[in-house]
């Protein structure tokens, strides 16, 4: 292939992306993907995935290109995943291009999906369809970015977890007499809304619960729905009337008590018991459950304690860390950790984003 | 004028700025100043500020432009500060351009310093020179970045006063056990060292100098020479034979001890006595101090107590802050500060620059 068809086949890819781009939280737990299909430098039909239940990105794009009278007969498809292959809640998108007639598909990156795995591309080659798959390493990355949670879901069972704090910027959370309102400004809270929204479930503690009573739900940003809510009350002493109940929610203890479990379901809540040690929630077998329930992003947004604990079980991947340009001085650290006596025994992360929002900064820092 | 002109003068001024990043610290108390001079846009000659007590950019400029045999006169010079009006070290510039025959001066900015303040643009424009001033606010800006500690000790009579923090992301300098090394990584380490050397100075604290017994010099980073070392040391506790001492030191106490000062003076130290309120130095008249003695640029490395005073007595313009990629969970916090009682009352500051240093995260953070 000479150096003109591999730029146009970048900027196709590049287009299918921005696509997939539209796709909205409601495709969930499917993953966000977008397809262009292209013959002699003219696109036919474009497609992004379709709320959960409705047409994957490639099927859109060939209705979009049978509604315009083209024929797609020859054409190259550009899909920022791998076709699917399975019979899911929709036919195979693999099927669907083969069908057609489309003569050559370039994937930004395989699917991760153990149904899909290759066997998309393998329908599509065994059909004599010519398939390139990873051919740009930077916008497969982009591409797995974007579904970052139906990557980590597929490659181990459980959710991706990014867990929101807010702090000054030496790292307090709160004041000692408990005050916290509001250390960042309206433009880092409205910004953690759209993280709030974008994701599948928000988790916190029963701490966070008692203290604030919060909704725990999106506000002043435009979503599809509301992410699920996760309550992590391993002794069950939430009261039925907590706000974060409306709408209803999951509630997780590790203790049994039947007559506030009836309490609670009677006002729309689901409890389940998952005990670990010391009568705590085993929150490394929540996460698998969480997967299980095909959650592919949560959300955390809880107290020091519950953050703490959460971290030293290993079952965060990112933070999401605001800091204010202040200083607190003495308070609430960010995140209760039991006491290191080496330097050495750090929890080690790894810088992804760094931004300012409005007049905070928001760090991404991803463990390693 | 017409905009192509102007580009033209953009451009020279963008030359002049990089010129004026060629001066050392060793034009300090200088500012450091960059010239180009021009005529039909060919560029006769050019200079930047030399060590102190030799020429400024303007005399080199001219210098220049005679070396390669160009005739100035009717000629444009493009400084990034105003030319000095008054005999100091050198003679004044502004005469020596009037009378090498420039025809026109483009300054980024005024002159801060009283003893020019308009002076010197003041002699040109009654020489019948054609003078522009502060026409491009962001290249102004860049001039006065350049040479912050300088505009800050004319127009306040103190230094600028940097202070350099390192930690963790959840804002822990040290463990409880007291270790530190090495929270931040090498390349960090190495940036804050060419922070020391833009500095007139470096301060820091008994208690550091007891824990640490460090040499507070500049390492790994080439300097034409040391910055200036001054230990606050209330109760003169400090020891001859403390490694800060090597090379000369400014101590400064609030108790006198006249045994001790003359043991501090046998090698080579100067104590000066700063009584404030509570046997500790006063830290403001220090600052007055260290601008009467023309420190443009302090540079504190201290420990989370002398911090915390020096932030609550308004005495830091910047922070200079490394955060690594770890959590240390619980430990020193960055600054000791009065406990607060309501979120409003923290010491507010303005993100200034955010950048990645090796692993690091480095903000510079500027009090309002």
């Amino acid at each position: 292939m000479d150096s003109m068809d591999r730029q146009a086949d970048y900027a196709y890819m590049q287009q299918a992306l921005e696509l997939a781009r539209r796709a909205t939280i409601e495709t969930s737990p499917n993953p966000k993907v977008g397809c262009v299909i292209v013959r002699d430098g003219q696109v036919l039909g474009q497609g992004w995935t379709q709320p959960v239940g409705q047409a994957h990105a490639e099927v859109q794009a060939l209705h979009d290109a049978a509604a315009k009278g083209h024929d797609v007969r020859g054409a190259t498809a550009y899909v920022t995943l791998e076709p699917c292959s399975h019979f899911g809640r929709t036919p195979p998108c693999a099927n669907g291009l083969r069908d057609a007639g489309i003569a050559r598909v370039v994937a930004a990156m395989q699917d991760a999906n153990p149904q899909v795995a290759g066997r998309g591309l393998s329908i599509l080659r065994e059909a004599g369809v010519e398939v390139e798959c990873g051919t740009f390493p930077d916008l497969a990355l982009q591409a797995r970015e974007l579904n970052i949670g139906f990557f980590q879901r597929m490659e181990t069972g459980k959710p991706w977890v990014r867990m929101k704090v807010a702090g000054s910027l030496d790292g307090i959370t709160a004041l000692s007499n408990g005050q916290s309102q509001w250390i960042t400004g309206p433009a880092a809270r409205q910004d953690g809304h759209q993280w709030r929204a974008r994701a599948d479930a928000i988790l916190t503690g029963i701490g966070t619960v008692l203290a604030d009573d919060p909704m725990l739900n999106v506000r002043g940003v435009d979503t599809p729905r509301q992410p699920k809510k996760i309550i992590v009350d391993s002794h069950l002493r939430i009261s039925p009337q907590a706000r974060v109940l409306q709408g209803g929610a999951l509630i997780v203890c590790a203790v049994p008590d039947a007559e506030k479990q009836v309490q609670l379901e009677q006002v729309g809540a689901e409890v389940i018991c998952l005990p670990g040690t010391n009568q705590q929630v085993d929150l490394p077998v929540l996460m698998q459950e969480l997967g299980r329930r095909q959650i592919n992003e949560l959300h955390v947004e809880a107290g020091a304690t519950l953050n703490g604990t959460l971290i030293s079980q290993g079952c965060v991947n990112e933070l999401l860390l605001y800091l204010a340009p202040k200083l607190l001085g003495s308070g609430a650290g960010l995140f209760n950790l039991p006491e290191l006596t080496h330097v050495d025994q750090a929890r080690v992360l790894q810088f992804h984003e760094i931004s300012q929002v409005g007049d905070d900064l928001r760090v991404f820092a991803r463990f390693k």
